[in-house]
């Protein structure tokens, strides 16, 4: 069987996931293009593929229709926005995902937005390289009151390293509120997106990009939040209008952002040119521990498939449902 | 009496140290410079006041000479090392100070920089605002083992954080080892400093300067550290040698590092050059709560002394002997 991997890198920092493959007498081919794919590109190359370790690339209805020989996509990673599961389905082509492996590194992606946002670590050192000193006033952790929208995996996550390191006061929402999500005595208060957007000095995003969260912070929701009031989406580009984003900073809104994911990646859009916006190039699993982590897990459900044993994570109803209602 | 206010900013996030000035019936005059004085420029000033509220600028033997009414020093801050206690002392000129203040804000810092350097978020952050996207691996805490020289008040706030965050290796060197810094589970290696630099994947300083730190970190001691490893310094310019850290990561060594503090300020040295160097203004103890709580705390003592009251921060005998031994 012959195996496409898409994502980029792969086995690079650990050579397990290839040796998984080769030990399987997988024939597999790695991304040629060493970037993340267009629609087109993948329409070229997926015919002859029968098993596909996906990244975030379009896997589209178009794709789907080509893919001649297609029976698996393992999708290194957790979000599904990218790939047409009914299309798949309609095919029978099964689809499997590595839903909890990510979720520690892009939530300590999350904790060092905070940090750097809240006391502008990221002007200064770009300041700095410039030849200038400027001392920027901060606020700390136990100053601010902060909001998380979405507490699955990560936001979870994010929630109890937040209230480990004392913050005085945290707002949530989540469509399936948990009020044993964290183990301490810190209280959470469950509310309304609006009241997090109103009341937190930082919103933090950890949502699945949806019909229903596409475009879910606009330029009205933005100027809800205070005026020196931080976002951070470290989950799916789309959730936060981009150009919403930059119209608001450019007026002056908000004191900072940090944005890890965009629309159309690689992005090189308007926000390069709000300093204060902190942009990082969707790095949020990017740690040699997740990672790693990532690539067994996606590579170990391909040599299932070929050894005809069951998946361990094929992707579940609910996310199908979830596109059916679009 | 008349007051010297040589920090900035100062009394601007929150007016309460200037109405306490006013209330006491003291006259002050806040540095017209806007920026840390140099030797010469103190003297120039120093002579008509009674009572400084000082920053770091050097308040040498030269300018106590000079400072024919001066009753008062009042730093803002925690380091001594800016102050000649015993020219003061030789001149019946109080000093007093405001260790504990700073300590929270420094500390976050520093855990924001850690976050930042592990991740390599600086270095993303400017490639992308240069309009170029290029995915970084890094390390998360809990791969990672920290080592933390100087284990007083900022030191111990650093390493119950990490500790919370589930640190699995932290080392830690100080000259008066204290086994119940941290309050939990955590077991610290207290070790020699130079296994903490052959061990440790981030070493992070915090220090006071005196003669025996002064250039404790060069290039031989930089050299011992791992190829891949973060330094990071945020407690006082001088105790790494600025132009031996230049050196070692010009020709590759060290994944990162990340500077608060100079021996000459404002920075404008060749680290400027090095992108995976963060460099920060000395912001360490700029938090709005912090820095209000310092301001309030130097004025404090200044009120106390005009009411004949007792000081409540007068600097302690054994910062006076470790500057007596230099």
């Amino acid at each position: 069987m012959k195996a496409l991997i898409t994502t980029v890198p792969f086995g690079e920092k650990n050579k397990l996931p290839l040796e998984l493959l080769e030990n399987a007498g997988i024939d597999y081919t790695i991304n040629p293009l060493n970037r993340k794919l267009k629609e087109d590109e993948l329409v070229g190359l997926i015919p002859e593929f029968d098993l596909l370790i996906a990244g975030t690339e379009p896997i589209t209805k178009k794709v789907i229709d080509n893919a001649e020989n297609l029976k698996l996509i393992s999708r290194v990673g957790i979000g599904l926005d990218s790939v047409d599961l009914i299309a798949a389905k309609n095919k029978n082509i099964l689809v499997s995902y590595t839903p909890d492996a990510p979720a520690p590194a892009v939530a300590e992606l999350t904790l060092g937005m905070i940090f750097s946002l809240l006391r502008h670590i990221h002007v200064a050192n770009t300041a700095m390289h410039r030849g200038e000193w400027e001392r920027f006033f901060g606020r700390r952790i136990t100053e601010v009151t902060i909001g998380v929208i979405g507490a699955g995996r990560v936001g979870g996550r994010v929630l109890r390293r937040l209230a480990r390191l004392g913050s005085p006061r945290i707002l949530v929402n989540d469509i399936r509120p948990d009020q044993n999500i964290v183990d301490n005595k810190i209280k959470l208060e469950w509310v309304d997106k609006e009241t997090i957007l109103r009341e937190a000095d930082v919103v933090t995003l950890h949502l699945p990009l949806t019909g229903a969260t596409k475009n879910l912070i606009t330029y009205e929701k933005l100027k809800m939040m205070k005026s020196d009031g931080v976002i951070i989406n470290t989950s799916r580009g789309g959730i936060i209008n981009e150009q919403d984003l930059f119209k608001i900073m450019s007026e002056g809104h908000l004191s900072a952002a940090g944005i890890d994911v965009f629309e159309d990646e690689p992005y090189k859009g308007d926000l390069i040119n709000i300093e204060r916006c902190m942009l990082t190039s969707h790095m949020g699993s990017m740690s040699v521990d997740c990672r790693t982590q990532m690539e067994i897990e996606a590579t170990e459900e391909i040599v299932r498939y070929v050894n005809n044993l069951d998946l361990r994570c094929p992707v579940p109803k609910a996310e199908y449902d979830m596109q059916s209602e679009k």
